[in-house]
Parts: C-alpha cells; sequence; structure tokens
C-alpha cells in the first residue's frame, strides 16, 4: 500500500484508537484458514484436525530489538516469523496470527502501519494460508509486540522435543549464526542513534548485509516442518537460543545425548553453537531418513555425563538468556 | 500453594528464565482440552468443533492496572477474565490460555508465582475446562501481561455483533457500572504510594468493598456466553468500554439503533452506561426467548439517527480510549 506522507502521519496519541485499528485492518488480508476475521470480540480459524497447535511470543524494544536497526515492517515480519517457527517446530502448518500491540503515543501511525505489512508480507511469503486475525492495541512506554500463533497439525501428530531415540540421526533445516553474526555487526558498527532506520545497506560489506537480513528479517523455513513430520521425525524444536542449549534442551527431554559434529556447522563452528535468533529447524530423525532441506550435523547418542558433545567432547557456550544478558541502561 | 518465604524470593533479575519458568509451571495444572500443555514450542488443544475461537487483550502497567491498587493474584485473574470473556461473547466455552509476560528485573519471584495463582483460580472459577497452555517470559521496564484465550464453539456459529434485528430484545447478563465505581472509590482513596498492596479492606464502606473487588478481580459471566447461543442470540459481545459505547458497536455493525430503558440500569444509570471494565455479556434476543442469567434493558430499532437511545433520547458519553484516557505523568 502507498507510505503516509509527513503531512499525514500524526502520533499515535493525537488519533483515536478506532482510527489506528482502521489503518491496520485495512492491510490485513484474510487467508484461507479465517473464518471471521478482526472485528468482533474475538475471531474464529478452521482447526480441521480437530485440535489447534498454539504458541506466544513477545518482543520488547531492548532486550529484543532496536528502533535504531529495526523498521516497521522488520519488526513486524520478525514478530511474524518467530511465532510461525514455534508452530512449524511442531510438525504443524500456521493457520492464522494474533497480534497484541502495546506502542507509546509519540509514535508514529505510518510506524504502525509497516509494522501490519511486514506482517502481512512474512505470513504471504513464510506461511501462505496464514494471516493476522486478531490483535489489541494499548499504550506503553515501553514498544511491545506479543504474538501468538495457531496451526493445524493435518491429521499428523505432534513432533515434541522428547522422540530422538539413540542412533537416530540429528538434522538441520535453516542457518545457524549468521543472525548472531548480523547482530554482532549491528552492535558493532551501529550503535542506537549513530546510523538511519533501515540500516544503510551500503555501508555494509559484501556477506554482512546478509548476515544483518537473517537478524532483522529473519526466513525460517516454515514449510519443512510438516515435511519433517511427513518423513517421520522423531523429534523437533526451534533453534532460537542456540544451537548448543536447544539440543540440550532436546536431549534433556529426550532423555538422550546429542553428539554435534563440528565439520558440519560451517565456517564459523562456535557462533552456530552460541548464536541464538535464526530459528532453524532442529529435528531427528531414524537412520534411513532425510527430508529434503535438512543436513545432518549428528547423532543421538545414549544419555550420558552430558547432554550435548561436539566431535565427542563437551560444549561450553552459553545461548541468550533476557534475565541474565539484557541491562537497559547499559544495552 | 505455599506462599514464598522473604528469604527465599529472589528478584527475577538475579535467577534464571529457567527457575521462573519452572514456577510458573509447578503452579498451572493442564484442564481436560489441552492434548499438550507447556514446555514445548507449542502446546496443543482440543478444538472438537474443527473451528477455534481467538482473542487477544494485554494488560499495561499504568493505563490497565496499578501495582499500588492490585496484587499479583488480581492481576492474574483479571488478565484472565477479560479474555475469558471475549470467547463467551461469541458463545463459544473457553479452551486455553497462553501467556506473555514482560516483567521488570527487579520484580520478586513470588509476584509471577501469584500471578500464576490467580490465572489459575480464575480458569478453575468462572471457565472449568481451560487452563494456561503456553506462554512466554521477556524482560521489560513496563510490567505488561498479554493473554490469548481459545475457545470452542461445540457445533454452534458463533454469535457476532451484527446479528441484532429491529424487534430483538436488548438484555445483559452480569454488571453495569460496579466496576467503575470500583475504579472512582480507588483513584478517590488509594492515590498510588499512600496504600498497601492489596487494598485494605478495613477501608473500605459496605459497597465499596464488592465495587473495588469487581474492579480488581472480575467475575464476568462466562458461562452464560454458550447459554445465550444455544437459546438463539441474534448478536453477542463483551461490554469493556461502557454499555453506551459499546451498544453502538453493536448497533453500527448490525446497522440498527438500540433503544435502553433508563429505568433497567439500576441505581446509577450515568455510571451504567459510561462505566468500563465490568465485561458484562450484552446480547440481543427474538422477543420471546430470555435464557435465565439475562436481564431485559432495551430494544432495538430500526436504524435511526443515532445508534443508542436511552429512552428514546440520544445518550452523550464517552467510554474508555487508552490513546486519549491516559497521560503516563499525570496518571
Amino acid at each position: 500500500m502507498p507510505s503516509r506522507s509527513p503531512d499525514d502521519d500524526p502520533r499515535l496519541g493525537d488519533v483515536s484508537e478506532g482510527t489506528v485499528l482502521r489503518a491496520i485492518l485495512a492491510r490485513t488480508a484474510p487467508a484461507s484458514h479465517t473464518i471471521l476475521g478482526p472485528g468482533d470480540d474475538a475471531a474464529v480459524l478452521a482447526a480441521p484436525s480437530g485440535s489447534v497447535v498454539a504458541t506466544t511470543d513477545t518482543l520488547v524494544h531492548g532486550p529484543d530489538f532496536r528502533l535504531a536497526w529495526s523498521s516497521g515492517y522488520d519488526l513486524g515480519w520478525k514478530s511474524a516469523a518467530v511465532n510461525l517457527s514455534d508452530i512449524a517446530a511442531m510438525g504443524a502448518r500456521p493457520t492464522g496470527l494474533l497480534v497484541a500491540l502495546a506502542v507509546p503515543r509519540d509514535m508514529r501511525l505510518s510506524f504502525v502501519e509497516q509494522l501490519a505489512d511486514g506482517f502481512r508480507a512474512a505470513c504471504e511469503a513464510l506461511a501462505p494460508g496464514c494471516s493476522v486475525v486478531g490483535g489489541d492495541l494499548t499504550v506503553s512506554d515501553v514498544l511491545t509486540i506479543a504474538v501468538t500463533a495457531l496451526g493445524d497439525l493435518e491429521g499428523r501428530r505432534a513432533v515434541t522435543r522428547s522422540g530422538a531415540r539413540p542412533g537416530d540421526a540429528v538434522a538441520i533445516a535453516g542457518e545457524l549464526g549468521l543472525a548472531a553474526h548480523g547482530l554482532a555487526v549491528l552492535f558493532g558498527r551501529f550503535r542506537d542513534g549513530e546510523t538511519p532506520t533501515p540500516v544503510d545497506a551500503a555501508r555494509l560489506a559484501e556477506g554482512e548485509a546478509s548476515a544483518v537480513a537473517a537478524q532483522l528479517r529473519p526466513a525460517p523455513p516454515i514449510g519443512l516442518g510438516p515435511v519433517a513430520a511427513l518423513a517421520g521425525a522423531t523429534a523437533m524444536m526451534d533453534v532460537s537460543d542456540g544451537l548448543a542449549l536447544d539440543a540440550g534442551r532436546m536431549a534433556a527431554a529426550s532423555g538422550v545425548t546429542i553428539d554435534l559434529a563440528r565439520s558440519a556447522l560451517g565456517a564459523e563452528p562456535e557462533r552456530a553453537l552460541a548464536g541464538g535468533e535464526d530459528h532453524a529447524l532442529l529435528a531427528t530423525f531414524p537412520p534411513d531418513v532425510l527430508p529434503p532441506g535438512f543436513r545432518i550435523v549428528g547423532t543421538v547418542r545414549r544419555a550420558g555425563q552430558t547432554g550435548v558433545l561436539c566431535d565427542g567432547e563437551p560444549v561450553d557456550v552459553a545461548g541468550w538468556d533476557p534475565y541474565r544478558d539484557w541491562d537497559a541502561a547499559t544495552g
């Protein structure tokens, strides 16, 4: 949709809630699973399997994003993508999103419109058939985007974290460490207030641009979640906090040890092990199965003293913990 | 569950995310619709009708509540209740909640535990069969509770706002104006910092206590949503922003005028018309139908110049609009 001119871009505090909601709704489009879209007390979505898969994840300004780096479009896209990924990780297909926005009232209406455009574009690109079906708008001093994603299992059983068995292959679909590389570029070169929004691609070296894009607008392999489930994945999860930490969670839930192969982790194995926010799919498969889009990165072993090994040795890297790693004062 | 001693009540910033999540999960209990509860990438809930009703609503410290007035238990209860009410307003039965918490890291672990207790108690009291099935925890300077509620239509059609027809009776289940009375008591007598939390009931007159309770721990008639749908309600919605404003929304959606009877609005009709946050159910029924729990408050007429009348005269009251009515500086 056309962008808003500076002369016609009021602050949210100067317009009614209804005006903001109408601006958002004009930019959403119902998709195939929507039975009743936004505008009533609640939405109604198809759940053909007789069950619904549901997850929620929040992005908060500060710990989760910086307005100096991310446009409204970027934030809408990323907020959608990280939630769609959790649906895919159960082997389900996303059917709808609900978006709860808490927005400072000095922000511009155009920002919220760009956010809506980002949500729509991410759904269309990553999860056709899924759309924003409902939401909520309130005012807060801290920009907060809480998203709930819903999905359908299409008759399959949910693929949990707890089904990995000794002898299974450990496989990945999607990037490992690329989003963390992008974050390092942003922290190293573009501190808050030093750069125009969106990030000026001309100031990025080759390789840096794709890493920054992976951080700001991740494109996790949503469609491969159902593919993995159909192929017989024994366990699956979304890698949001780094492969080492998340593989450890899968190992604990399954009562096994996961032994990763450093040679399969790309040019920067440490970043692949520690870097969060890629939203790759980590799955385990019986030894003779590997669906398209997945690559083997290790083997499931019987539970040992350590949940995660790399080439048989314990891995000592930590993932992202907002309560430990974020300080509002120092950034 | 037993309350936490001051010696064993760390600030959230001093413990890991896992510790906080375990403390919360110890206080949730799966209910009958839960197929897969918290702990994986997503939850799985029964959707026996082949569709799912979904809504989201956020409570932000400041516009929506004050920690000086509300305990963690109150906030959990209210956050659940206001979302359950939106499910009931579609004629559906709530099946599950997802809770996205953004919490300042100087808050105590016991606060989050009380919040979980409040969610559980509200579900058990207002919507048996519904429970918290998933959530998200992040850090923010502003305490923010974003809840998504899911529900099942049990084979019925959703009751929207748009089905009211001339000649229908207009009916209410639940309180009108009581929560607004409670808010007035709190604003008039208990400004931030002047009162212990929770509000000291001994300082409240008779009548004030029930009003404050309706504001802090509302008990909307969730079970009457499906009752109204079964009885043939032609339109229904949750009264969250005041009867006049919300009846106007229903009138606009249905293309009718709603004529309210002042004599049916209780001892304080102005407060009933303007006061928000009661989460009563507003429904319209064919003239010969009135299910138990509902009382008639007006009549649906053909669309006139004004959407809402009271005894045939236009109503001029405004409901609650957070972008207009909340100022972080002045409260």
